[in-house]
């Protein structure tokens, strides 16, 4: 990611707008790794576009996605038709002078491709992929899944095509007759953290919370966060 | 929303997952009304699927779009081509004690229909929509738009033709030969909630933040939120 489409560090960045559109791989990664869900589009078979929301991890260049074999629509592209899948994080409201002006800083990526199924320990390992980045080192926690769990599983390489990614970071941009009265103007950023564990109805005594869960409990995003 | 597809109240909840598909309305409506963000999927001119991430606000029965009149993918859609609108938010992540029952808490919907361009006053009245369902309150606290930022936005309605909502609200459901084992299970709620306000660089002396800021700032969804 260029200096210039970085976060601001701090209130000093000037008042415009800061939004790139790239291809910048690093961008990308970064998003892809700070997201837990993506929306993957495709077309039906009778030609209808279709959007699902769906767990993401990213694997090198590629994005992995899983679910159960019962989906209808997780077979569909499994067969390796052209989809579109979009990952967004909505990082701060820009609340600006005028209604027209107000608007979000987000990151967003939009990528293109086409998915194939995995099977054997390809399939193993990109669901400690998955499991890893839903619950960083939730792996090392949990047994390893049986032959009954990989077969309810249908596990799906996205080969990245193209992409690209917008990066808006602005600041209000108001004109200066704006800027003269006397509305409000600044930036809400939005902070997502998970404050609470609360232990399963028919969890056993004694029992202690394991480090990957106390680790999401010291993490935020946002303000003071990372 | 019925009964049994509602938030567990508490952790009395029965250790099973409530996952619920309906084309219960209510909990639609509740659903577009939390959420600032969708993702609209369209079939491109050369039949590629397209998924493009946009600002929500729902509109009665109706959910309106907008954005730059110098958007192509939002000139393809406003001229009313078959269009697929998915709202989903997360709201905990479920541990189980194996990697795979560990899920999600969400609410996802999925929305069939087709756009059309609102004008005049209809288009003046849904952006004061879109404007206080982004930050409540807003448009009281602005000027009106002008002209010139009139013709620079389209507004869109979406008029739904067809939706379902899945609701997961469960706890871990893992077997007996699990919960026997130490792995911990539970589930971690996510907090969402705007803790500051960065005034813009240009904000002029002495301007107070606006009941709209203040009210964000008291806010926050999860644990303890609402």
């Amino acid at each position: 990611m260029s200096e210039s489409s970085a976060p601001p560090s701090d209130r000093t960045t000037p008042a415009r707008m800061v939004d790139r559109v790239s291809t910048d791989r690093t961008a990308l990664n970064q998003l892809l790794d700070s997201s837990l869900l993506g929306h993957v589009g495709f077309v039906t078979e009778d030609g209808q576009p279709y959007v699902l929301p769906i767990a993401i991890a990213r694997d090198g260049a590629d994005v992995l996605l899983h679910g159960s074999t019962g989906s209808r629509w997780l077979r569909l592209i499994a067969q390796g038709i052209p989809v579109s899948l979009a990952v967004t994080e909505l990082d701060a409201l820009v609340v600006s002078r005028s209604a027209f002006e107000s608007s979000m800083r987000y990151r967003s990526a939009v990528l293109f491709g086409r998915c194939e199924q995995l099977t054997g320990q390809a399939k193993q390992d990109a669901l400690d992929v998955l499991t890893d980045a839903l619950i960083p080192g939730r792996v090392a926690e949990v047994r390893r899944p049986n032959g009954r769990e990989l077969a309810a599983t249908l596990v799906l390489r996205l080969r990245v095509e193209e992409f690209s990614i917008k990066i808006a970071q602005g600041w209000p941009d108001d004109p200066p007759s704006d800027v003269a009265e006397s509305a409000w103007a600044g930036v809400l950023p939005r902070q997502l953290s998970y404050p609470e564990a609360w232990p399963a109805p028919d969890l056993r005594d004694g029992i202690e919370l394991p480090a990957s869960v106390r680790r999401l409990l010291g993490q935020q995003t946002g303000p003071s966060g990372g």
